[in-house]
């Protein structure tokens, strides 16, 4: 052993005896002694090579008993530290290298997430959601599990919660399917993302409603799928616009997001009329139907159907709590075992833990009771939202909507010739406003113009104060001054 | 009007007329009507255009208010059956279609899921899982949710369980990271998914272990990442042999999966040291290391890198259960913005109803205790089974393994020359046994052979009996004969 070296094996061993563990300490004294070795062997890159004292003289040295310095080298030869030679005898491993400890980058504070603001669109008010019902459910099912909960999850979520969503479906959007064609998801992503991959061919063409959600084109083009947006007119998307080489289509019949138009029953047909000749699936995204203040909810398009071009999408999102995340899809039978076979593959995206208890909620009739109730409140807020904004009639296209939870209000040309939706959208943001501008719902050129009031997650005196700020900002260009 | 048209029309009216409305029903009365109506009209296509009585009329004749009636005129117009002309009167819409009723396709009783048999590897065993505890969680969480849950949830996940992360990290991984670098999503399929959008260009590669993780390769094709499959030998993958131009590789340091080996300290170095190089990220998949029966676990690899270049991505799948589709990825700092900017536009896929009352539970230190009984219960039952298998130590390489929920067993020469692993798997499937083969991980050819015997998730019985069902099965082909 050359001098240098006789020198780094002393130091070692010096700092090594000199280690210092705590003997009342609430670490075990092996663990201390793994911590305090794997540092002095970090900071000494120059021990590389070295023979470590015997376990026996170790143990003296600290007066530790020996099975807890051999526990903690063996620890260290796991780790890579140390590696044991034939013949017996314990080295620091060959190349030691400069590890830095860990050292976190500059501290960034996270922006605290923002609360919702006024008018916030597709926001259910779960102030009112029946937290203490909701708690008593997740506490029942979750204490004595059913033993079908921990046995191998059905890739198509929680048996009786798909069995609830039938028989909603059924009583609530004329729409009959059997539980087995029901599909729980983590939400809608999910569900395209599912569509996308198990049915649509790679580089499919799927056409979107323009304006439209805009989430969906960033949704498709990350699954391979070519989104072909079609601009909507007072009635939907019209399918005699439909290219032939579309794979899919998707569409909001019953509300159009966000403008609120609801598709004829003509254009419905001939909508299922281009699916059957052309071969190909229609996603119905039913966002919103069940809060329809006039009548009935409009019948999905997938019951006209029968559920055999049609895939049904639903969420609890708006009905209940973005907090759930859970949605669904209703797939034609014929669709289930190609769905069956990609959730072989990848597995359910969406948490069991809510499912039982939104199967118990549902099926108790709490959940009706709470969509009733909200129903009311929503029409109550809407009509308030249209009263607080009367003194801007003059520049808004207020009308009532018979149903939904935003409402999509254009720019009457006096105010259109002055500013566009997306700079109200800015300046009303900086007076603390959310009022997202309908052409930011658009990818296609000469986007119309309107703003999204959504009104259900306010109470009516946030209303009445949003609705001043946004009099108090706009007033002066429905004035004439700009 | 035609005399056939009169016919049509009178035929119609009397039918119309001679509706029956159950006034003694829940059901409203318009909406009784609008049902009976709706039928009438699918079952007529030859009324198409026909006028419809006056409300007034129709009211007199079926005894109901005339509000009854127009409320279900209004409601058919709504949904395109009628259609209203100037100068009053409502009529049935062109055109009407043939609308079949929904007719759902033959009825397919779906394939009750299967429990799960030995030897199912990954799976923990949540029959102990503290569930009155986790139940009273999810209650305390819900039934007053702090405000914050209500609120705009950050994409990230909870807060509170973020920070709970952070610090069992510290504990049991020797990670240090902020709560502000952990990320929840709903498992590692999603996490993939997110790495892939946010972080990797559309069509970059990744390099993956060969054997590993079966479900990636198809995973990452699914967001359009190239999987480049490359052999592990027995201390993991080789950095020496990863391509230049790879974008990414996962790694499964700790325990590769399925094979159990760790990937020692020089080759860590040399992978980190070419992630630095080529600018690649690397993904550390740490599965199951806190199952570590003697010592402590191994630290993870992305706190060797103080969490520059490695993302490091954990699961609550088999640490807790499956059922609560709770992963999380730690990633560096320099990583967060663009991340957030994709969740932004996707949200996140990850359930917020289980996060509190998890966060609650690691807080208490409920979750650490959980964990220390599952370890020693889990060396209790790989030690169980290697006693069981005893008899099959011929053609069998038993060994024990100081971590993890499966062991993964080489086939002796004996057996090796007279049958694939594949083959024992399927002649074990027939005699009601999961037990994988090591092949089925591999896509590259000349795959090793192995058998994967996962114990976690069964009792000493359960173990004892499927180990003397498989002795039964393989004893012919270690005695010699075949």
């Amino acid at each position: 052993m050359s001098n240098i070296n006789k020198k780094v094996h002393a130091n070692f061993n010096a700092a090594l005896f000199a280690l210092c563990l705590e003997r009342r300490g609430a670490r075990p004294l092996h663990a201390q002694l793994t911590d305090g070795l794997r540092e002095l062997l970090r900071a000494a890159p120059e021990a590389a090579g070295l023979r470590l004292p015997a376990s026996r003289v170790l143990a003296e040295e600290l007066s530790v008993s020996r099975m807890t310095v051999t526990t903690a080298y063996d620890q260290l030869v796991a780790e890579g530290y140390l590696v044991t030679r034939q013949g017996g005898g314990t080295y620091v491993a060959g190349e030691l290298p400069h590890l830095a400890p860990p050292t976190p980058g500059p501290r960034k504070t996270p922006e605290p997430p923002r609360p919702w603001r006024p008018f916030q669109p597709g926001l259910p008010d779960q102030s009112l959601f029946p937290h203490r019902i909701w708690a008593r459910h997740l506490d029942r099912a979750w204490r004595q599990p059913d033993p079908a909960l921990l046995d191998r999850p059905d890739s198509f979520g929680w048996p009786a919660l798909r069995a609830a969503i039938a028989s909603h479906l059924s009583a609530w959007r004329g729409l009959d399917c059997t539980p087995d064609q029901v599909l729980i998801t983590s939400g809608a992503g999910d569900g395209f993302d599912l569509i996308g991959r198990a049915l649509l061919p790679h580089g499919a063409s799927m056409a979107i409603e323009d304006p439209g959600w805009a989430t969906l084109e960033h949704t498709l083009r990350g699954i391979g799928i070519t989104p072909v947006a079609l601009r909507v007119d007072g009635e939907g998307l019209d399918p005699a616009r439909l290219p032939q080489d579309c794979a899919a289509v998707n569409v909001t019949p019953s509300r159009h997001y966000p403008t609120g138009v609801a598709m004829p029953l003509a254009r419905r047909l001939a909508l299922l009329d281009w699916a059957h000749r052309v071969s190909a699936l229609i996603v119905e995204d039913d966002y919103d139907s069940e809060f329809r203040y006039q009548g009935q909810p409009l019948p999905a398009l997938a019951g006209l159907d029968g559920l055999q071009r049609v895939i049904y999408m639903g969420s609890f999102s708006k009905l209940l709590s973005p907090a759930l995340r859970i949605g669904y899809l209703v797939v034609p039978e014929a669709l289930i075992s190609k769905l069956r076979a990609t959730l072989a593959v990848t597995g359910s995206r969406a948490s069991l833990v809510p499912q039982p208890a939104l199967a118990a909620f549902m099926a108790s009739g709490e959940f009706a009771t709470h969509l009733r109730r909200m129903r009311r409140t929503y029409a109550r807020r809407q009509a308030h939202l249209l009263d607080a904004l009367a003194p801007l009639s003059d520049c808004l296209d207020l009308a009532p909507d018979p149903s939904g939870m935003h409402l999509c209000i254009g720019l009457r040309p006096t105010l259109a010739a002055r500013i566009t939706d997306s700079e109200i959208s800015r300046r009303a943001a900086e007076a603390g406003l959310t009022l997202r501008a309908l052409s930011s719902h658009s990818v296609l050129p000469d986007p119309p113009q309107g703003l999204l009031f959504g009104y259900a997650g306010f109470d009516e005196s946030q209303i009445s104060a949003a609705a001043g700020d946004l009099c108090t900002l706009l007033a002066p260009l429905c004035a004439g001054r700009s």
